[in-house]
């Protein structure tokens, strides 16, 4: 359970609005810029080293799709250079490095500016990982900026590079729609795999409740309290982009957007319904821990109340009076046995009927 | 309680929209197109071969009711070539085949596409199975997609083939009006069939509550759960579907889509109805175990607390002191039972008092 | 609790809509229609024989407000007969005939379709009684249909009769307000009725909780969960009555209609309320269970600490071993008294500090 | 805890609507007339008999404000003489004298109606006391009717007298904020005197819990409950009266409604706060009986471990058999007791490792 | 703990709106007022003596930003003063003096008054501290007033000092949105304080929960629910400023105010995650004490319920009895060894299956 609850306040409180520092951890050791260029005839797809960010400034112009993609947000002045060129207001670049954003779509003069929390599962450390993605949409161009390197857009840039693909033939909106498409349709894979995990426990819990399995239960509440914060609100914006009369978002995509925005119900509603479930599994835990623990005390209410009276009978003929007269007398001893038997039979019967036993 | 909780993701993360990929298990071997086209004088009733699915797509043009009803979702091509002849969008088509959507209406610009999910008890394995329907409502024919043979649709057929019925004079929108009444009473039998088993188990509970009572209350619990993603969205659809002044809906049918709505209301309030009374029957089952529990420790209390002194009593006079008088007293022993009588009956004095006997 | 949770289903799945199939169960023996028709100055009041009802049809034309009542839903033709000559829809005869509808207001052409459901507590049985009731308001005209023989309209019976009231000078639509208020009111009386059980309830959780005391909240929680479902849905019809601008209703009876919605929204907060101090009720109910749990655990604890280290003492004494010299001597009786006199003092003076005694 | 879960109906079920029947207890020995008659010169305030009831009817047409307060409902005719010369609907009068009304605010063709709660604590008692205080705004008058003497008006009655206030200068419908600001001001009274006893049951939770204080807790919640019964509906009278766009309300006594709405709505947080802060103390106090019921257990528990195998090893030495060997030896003593304090000893060791001790 | 759950009432109940009485306590021995008044080119920067207060009068007419800030409310008649200059209304007043307002903005003529809570972070005393500060925006002017000394405000001094800044070439209206930013990023600080120590208790849940730690999740609920109180109506607040329609706020002010009312957002997100997470840790803690007391009563009944039985069978041949052939035996010791073993084996191979061991 890695994950912070609270952001990292952005700056000192009162610093001017705009001011950029990054603060979130640096999650990668050399930032990198990936431009690819492309419209229904061509393609091209470059590097840029960090030092020669301004070579994106003038595909701002081109007509053809510009997607620049920066990885890695601790080098300030490539956002610098490029909120400069492209004309974003200060607070879009403090929020792009802000990395503990509200997922949000905010308009501007010529380009809107998305938010969103993109999530992977690192299948080696079994941890759900998760890094602000900003998107700004202009009217020919997409400028992506993540946290660090790897991202969930391999598909898209294969069906770019793979010409006849619908995206060649459309905009940068559409651009924006794949990556967004991409983002959500991850969140369906980490969905899956805690799903998987809370049927496991689910047996776990039939089966074998441990105290082990009631912390399993606490993490899961608890990540699904943090993979909530960062969904639900992406429902609204996709919402908003759906309804948004935007000169920037053609027509042909808004069915699109209505279907992402779909996907992200979906999610939402997955969200929920496994939220109600590990609720439920608390329940049952707690039921099944007092379930046992009325066993346990049936046992020894069981045990002590046949064997404790028939100590004390016991006791008493181990006493040393002089005068008793049943330790003289000859059938005293199977006597003795014959009210044992009784008593404890007594005893047994009486708990039968109880369906103790 | 077979039924997973994720759905399996439609496709590989950022693949291109509109890829048609089966997403859910095959249900049925072999796929069938079966056609009714019917006015108000004339009905034919034809199977398709699979191979031949392009014999559907005149029928987009005749001035008849036609409804080509498909079952099984494997045959790619068929949903493909449909797709083509009656200019489905990709997106709708991608719907179709990846069988864990959220139920939903959807306007394009000649016909209406709806999602369901359609329920029906499996008497033989005691469990609910439930299937996608997808309908495509166009002007003059109405398209359903199932994923495997067997509906809740024999009723509508039969008042179809029977002639003289209001269907048969009315056109494709009353069909599809037909067809989701027949889904959303195929919910309220499946209700009625969890009811009745909440009912036995309430008894359970009030006569003989075991952890298999327990267990049972939290699969209806979780079938709730899982139900009500499925029913609560229909609500949404279907009021959108009477509100629709969409020219594929005659004014005639506003009233039994009204109708419609209506029974879903109802069916969502029964399952928030039966949400209550589950967790209700979880309370008073956690309630009667701490009953039970306190019961056990009683019986324990009052048997240690009666005899341990008894015992303490009788351990006293076990002991070998050479010089303890009353050891060589004559009526020592009959004293001591005197005694032993006493504390014993003050103890149970002292519990009644308590109301613990 | 004799209720069931989920209404039977009005008939089979795929059936026409308008298929006339009375669903409830037949509760009185004999259908009867009685008909009232008054204006300010003259008032009729007949029985009319169920071979005969088509004799209510002319009172659709006549210009006096004519109230057509009909207890019992199991002679179909009788349904029929009437929805024929008003010119009632299908669906309206359909819905008239499926005893468990949710409480709603339908506008149709020329007249209001109602329905809610009617209490009463049948103080013989203790129990709470409801059927259904139907309303058809039209422009001359109320036509109302029950279950059974038996309502709670015998108050407005007598303004009608007894002249010089309001009622007599008003139309229809007042007639249908002074009856909906009297089902309004009857909920007062059953929620009084409640009240006063809960009341109860609450001095036995006080002075000696049983578990008889839970079966009892479990009951109220379940009884107010089925009120609910019948009552919530009231306030909409209401609200939605009042502010109906249809030619039905004048303008003068709006005020009344707002009274009227006044105390429906009265019912459904006490409802609310009486849902809350129920709940707080089962809170408590656990919280003493827990308590008196508390009390038996002290007592044992507080005998066996006592007395099982005491015994042990004399179990020590009462050992044979040859060489034990305290056996000898003279005052090891004594000191042993004074020993467990001063261990028992220790552990009495323990559980003082602990509060436990 | 004095207060009725339900009010008793207004009427007979089906009675006529404005059926005048006082239905609260009667609360006062004798009703009293107090007449304030106002204007920014002059002022005069006197009491009329009962008799002579009719007197206030000519303050209808007066310039000056007048304030007619009427202190005791039971006498019918009071209401009905001042409803007939002041023109108040019928089910103006019924709702003045049902005293269980929800508060509200309707609007008639020359007056509002405003029927609100009133509550004062009578220290003497140590409970809350609550009477319905209604009022008519109308274009030169207030009337109130309360339902037994004793108010909170008293601070608006010697701003009235004191002359040069604003009071004297502003119309009727700056005394009916007045008063209305004087109602919500005793409710903060009102919060304070329970918020202060919550504050006390939290220490007594921390310091030492009983059952006593959980009746506490049960009896502050219901109390929440019926309070918060009376307040909501406060929020929405005040701000319909707020946006109203009544020629009775002035437009320089809207900021003085907003303003008194403004503390309405402090007033529901303040309900709420406390409602979650009692709900906190519920849990804590379920909590630390649980705590106990653990260290109950744990004493229980290491003094039946220790002492009962002890106990076991001097039951052995105690029998009787003739073959012992240990019996004769020398050193058994001393080698028993050895056993004895290392056996005693690895079980506070053992205790002590699981801090149990 | 040591913040009140009520706020003291503002006045007598009924007294005249705009009374000024200070009714918080006197929180700073001596108020202070301090001016900045500033424009592009010129700063000036004067602390200026209570008694003199009337020279901030003039400031209202210059067309520099003048910023007017006064700490400490118990000088009623610099409030006085201000509001007679400025032209205040006397509800304006009277809130500012009652310092538990509710956050809220409320549009006046010329001036918007704005109130809400800022938080600080004692770290000496470990508590967080609040104080009200109500905000005068005027056209040329901002006037705020607080509590006592210190406040989150230095950095914007330094920004106006420092010249060259966005915030010396904008109005003051851009100085409130400065304002509000700062107590906005101040709740960021105190909710990671508290996100930091919750973070802590985790660990003490999962490693070494006691009643201590209880406590701990009691107090951060309780702290939860009252900054709850004080965050969310800063929600509306905000929003509705940003959608302000008002002359006092210039449209390149706007895009400013939305990115605080992201943030205030962003704050009441977390509340809500916290709120969740502490009610989680109480399930977790609550479920620990169930699991523990489950464990001491295994152990309880593993040693009662191995040892009891052997106690008797010792006990029976300590039995005096004349006629007990075993005790005659010579291998009746060893055998009865034997015995005892088999027994206490037999129960250890029960408890393993039973997996108590
Ligand atoms: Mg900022
Ligand atoms: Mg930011
Ligand atoms: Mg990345
Ligand atoms: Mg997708
Ligand atoms: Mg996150
Ligand atoms: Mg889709
Ligand atoms: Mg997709
Ligand atoms: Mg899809
Ligand atoms: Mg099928
Ligand atoms: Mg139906
Ligand atoms: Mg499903
Ligand atoms: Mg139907
Ligand atoms: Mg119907
Ligand atoms: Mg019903
Ligand atoms: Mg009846
Ligand atoms: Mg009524
Ligand atoms: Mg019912
Ligand atoms: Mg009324
Ligand atoms: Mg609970
Ligand atoms: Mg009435
Ligand atoms: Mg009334
Ligand atoms: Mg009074
Ligand atoms: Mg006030
Ligand atoms: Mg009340
Ligand atoms: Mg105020
Ligand atoms: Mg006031
Ligand atoms: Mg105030
Ligand atoms: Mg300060
Ligand atoms: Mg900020
Ligand atoms: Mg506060
Ligand atoms: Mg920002």
């Amino acid at each position: 359970m890695p994950r912070k609850l609270i952001r990292k306040p952005a700056k000192k409180i009162g610093a001017s609005p705009g001011t950029l520092v990054h603060t979130g951890a640096k999650k990668t050791e050399q930032a990198r810029i990936r431009v690819i260029d492309y419209s229904a005839e061509k393609l091209s797809e470059v590097e840029i080293p960090i030092a020669e960010v301004g070579k994106c400034c003038p595909l701002r112009q081109t007509d053809s799709v510009s997607w620049v993609n920066v990885d890695g947000l601790h080098e300030v002045n490539v956002i610098e250079t490029l909120g400069g060129c492209y004309g974003l207001h200060p607070l879009v670049m403090e929020d792009i490095l802000s990395t503990e954003q509200r997922p949000k779509v905010e308009a501007y003069e010529d380009y809107l500016f998305i938010v969103m929390r993109m999530l992977h599962f690192d299948a080696d450390k079994n941890e759900i990982k998760s890094e602000q993605v900003s998107l700004i949409l202009g009217p020919t161009y997409v400028i992506s900026f993540q946290e660090r390197e790897g991202d969930v857009f391999d598909g898209v840039r294969e069906r770019i590079r793979s010409g006849r693909k619908r995206i060649r033939a459309s905009g940068p909106d559409y651009l924006a729609y794949a990556l967004l498409d991409a983002v959500v349709d991850s969140y369906f894979h980490i969905l899956e795999k805690i799903g998987d995990q809370v049927e496991l426990l689910e047996n776990e819990l039939v089966t074998d409740p441990t105290p082990a399995t009631l912390q399993k239960i606490h993490e899961f509440k608890r990540e699904m309290i943090l993979l909530r914060k960062s969904i639900w609100p992406l429902r609204e914006v996709l919402s908003s982009l759906h309804r948004e009369e935007s000169a920037l978002i053609r027509e042909a995509t808004g069915v699109f957007l209505r279907d992402v925005y779909d996907h992200t119900i979906q999610v939402v509603d997955t969200v929920e319904t496994l939220r109600d479930i590990i609720g439920g599994q608390l329940d049952l835990y707690l039921s099944s821990i007092s379930n046992r623990m009325n066993e346990v005390m049936k046992v020894l209410t069981i045990m002590a109340t046949i064997f404790i009276p028939l100590t004390f009978v016991a006791g008493i003929y181990g006493m040393n009076f002089e005068f008793m007269p049943e330790l003289k007398w000859k059938w005293s001893y199977p006597v003795f046995w014959l009210v044992i038997c009784l008593m404890g039979g007594a005893m047994v019967v009486f708990f039968k009927k109880k369906k103790w036993l």
